[in-house]
């Protein structure tokens, strides 16, 4: 962390404004070496934290390189605690990079995904949850995620923690106070009094460990399996709930078109559909390789969107796909309600009588309301209702299942009157999960992992 | 003008930070609604230019909806020259376009793309030429395009033909006055003074139309025909071309390479490669359609790249080529120099007299520096040498051959004796011209026209 990094903070690509960002002890002085403030201001007259107009110059051969603005950080007052300088130049990818190269020329590393972060996360700015939630923030795709992830990053995760966190510490303390002082030993009723202290802690890991589902679910969307045989509707549907998705202005329509494409908004959620039918407007696939592919997206799926044709009797490729839904949790949807329906909707009944099915028509659009309430209602189904902290990724989960079966033993052996020092063994266990959750200790690896995810420059 | 516009001044897609950017009366106001400053600052003590950190709340919901850096500019020490705010949240296109989607239901209209610009062109900040300079910056392809753009934008452009108005100016203030005084008129040595005058600054227009051509390919860079018979080496010359450019700093690696894939950096200039074996990758197309993509090619290009095998005799479909290229200028180069060498150079030095054709190897890469060089050099070829003002688009050449047309006609009514006022109403054309250009005077479809080249939030 002793060099200085830099990168384009911007996505790249035509725009109004580009952003080279730099970190670390030389981000000023490099700056130095390329800007020139418009008179009457000179470097030294810059203040911190105030815009300054001007140039970049190439001093390999004295050229105008843009006409920016700056702004200087000076550290810890910055995004990452260290000195930051932040060019803001004329959009553009090729002055963007130039500039980018301009301030490598003079000694500064290109920046590693995720590094501004992993700097702030090192220099203690963000826990380790707060650095996740930064990526979450940037690749939030609903109302839900957003606000998930930004109350992950004003630390409403990090608070419940760090409090269950602290309450072991003061149990821990207790029992190494006993182990300092073996003669004084420990009573039963201080026993069974820690037990229950570490027990209630648990009880909040467990519920946290509970709100997996809807955190996950909220950060990335549901996964929906679009299925049904051939001419059912699929894509009908598919485009009927997309045209629903207008909350969203796209001044650069066609920018992130491609991979949005079957992410659809559900009010303030998002969808993640996988349309069996593959590649639309493809000519449909043959039938096993249809079944196949439903297979491999019910695998994967929160939910299936199991589409029937209510114009015709149910035939042998829907009682397949009826076949490979099994267990999943699933939404029947009756399409083409606007024709004379066929369907015996009796011996549907009588085959899931746990639901009923959904009559649309994805031409007409009628039902397609009331199946986005259903749908709505059946994503949220059994999540917390409060504002609490939630988890929102494996590594946390899994983080939390360790600290709680660590718990788990403690009690068992205060209860069972085992030796301090094991039990202060466990509790120490539970302590670490915790710790590494928040990031108190960590490996290389992990920081890897995690900062692998974010983009170049933030 | 009066209302207050907004848009996402970065490219869409997920980076470090975007920009909302807001301009107008209400652009503070707005930003009040929104905003939360961290304590100890307030809405109040926000001072213009100075960074603040704070929250961006949605005013429905109350809930946050960023994290960002709040930036006041009070007009006219603005972009716009009017009133903006800048709001720098973490990236993410969700994220940018929900506080986007605040800020225009708080009453901001979303911009036209260049409306900021076009704004800071209406207010006097910027005239027309460093208007369309700003569109160049962000788009420039190489070294020779931005700073070609740049002296553009800082006036050097503006400067020529501010220079030469006045002097029309002046020109005409003294016909003027003759036709206000008619008693006096004009003596013959006060005529035959100012139609010296008036052809000096024709032929400094005509010095300016002639920087044209280059002007035009620094903007635009060379569009390059690569043609030759299948398999001659086509796409292996343009592979080794697209190795040898590795200037660039690509942080988004794949973001933008589809729109780059044949445009190749020559230096500090770039040229636009038509491949004509159309989508690479593709077999080869039949013989007839060849030729006909070839002379399409070859109709837009301002170079032909010509591949002839060295290795085998000129068959039937390299003359056929070489008919069709025709005046076409070109540089000749000669492929497979690695390999025995079958070709009869002789004859085709008798063919084309007036260059030696290059050989060059596209796989081992002989030959592939002195081919760069001369490409370079024929780019440059004719173009000034110095640095002073170059016109870059052809509404500059069109305005400087209708004002130079006016003049020649001035200059011939002096010496002709004409009437004064016939004369000044030539010279107003003239004038008129250049006053178009610099956008002293204009019609809105010509700001349609050239701020729609612009990306939304510039």
């Amino acid at each position: 962390m002793d060099d200085t990094i830099a990168a384009i903070a911007t996505p790249l690509g035509d725009g109004g404004i580009h952003i080279v960002r730099i970190s670390g002890p030389d981000a000023w002085p490099i700056a130095c070496q390329l800007f020139r403030p418009a008179p009457p201001q000179t470097l030294e007259t810059i203040e911190p934290l105030k815009v300054a107009f001007g140039h970049i110059h190439d001093p390999a051969t004295g050229r105008i390189l843009d006409e920016v603005l700056l702004t200087r950080f000076v550290k810890p007052h910055s995004y990452t605690s260290e000195d930051v300088v932040e060019i803001h130049g004329h959009g553009g990818a090729f002055v963007a990079t130039r500039i980018l190269q301009g301030v490598l020329d003079q000694g500064a590393r290109l920046a590693l995904p995720g590094e501004f972060t992993r700097r702030a996360f090192l220099h203690g700015r963000l826990d380790l949850t707060q650095a996740e939630a930064v990526a979450d923030v940037i690749h939030a795709a609903s109302d839900k995620a957003l606000s998930t992830a930004l109350s992950q990053l004003q630390g409403e995760l990090s608070r419940s923690l760090n409090a269950l966190y602290d309450r072991l510490l003061a149990v821990l303390a207790q029992l190494e106070a006993a182990i300092d002082f073996p003669e004084e030993g420990l009573e039963f009723e201080r026993k069974q009094a820690m037990a229950q202290q570490v027990s209630a802690v648990q009880k909040e890991i467990d519920a946290l460990i509970a709100t997996f589902r809807a955190g996950r679910i909220y950060r990335e969307g549901l996964n929906v399996a679009l299925v049904g045989k051939p001419n059912v509707g699929k894509s009908s549907l598919l485009n009927a709930l997309l045209k629903e998705d207008r909350a969203i202005v796209t001044p650069h329509p066609g920018t992130t078109r491609d991979v949005l494409e079957e992410r659809v908004r559900i009010r303030d959620l998002h969808l993640n559909i996988v349309d069996t039918a593959g590649i639309r407007h493809q000519p449909e696939v043959i039938e096993e390789e249809g079944i196949k592919r439903t297979r491999r997206a019910l695998g994967q799926a929160d939910l299936a969107l199991v589409l029937l044709d209510l114009s015709m009797p149910l035939d042998a490729n829907d009682d397949m796909l009826l076949d490979a839904v099994g267990a999943t949790p699933r939404l029947i949807v009756l399409n083409k309600c606007d024709r004379p329906p066929q369907l015996d909707t009796d011996a549907l009944a009588k085959r899931f009588q746990d639901e009923t099915p959904f009559p649309i028509s994805a031409t007409t659009g009628e039902g397609l309301d009331a199946l986005i309430d259903r749908l709505h209602a059946r994503i949220l189904a059994g999540a917390p209702s409060g504002e609490g902290a939630l988890i929102t990724r494996e590594r946390h989960r899994q983080a939390l299942a360790g600290s709680r079966d660590a718990l788990q033993r403690v009690t068992e052996s205060l209860n069972g009157d085992l030796s301090e020092d094991l039990v202060a063994v466990d509790l120490n266990t539970a302590l670490e999960h915790l710790g590494g959750l928040l990031g108190k200790t960590f490996v290389e690896d992990l920081l890897d992992q995690i900062f692998d995810d974010f983009c170049i420059g933030k």
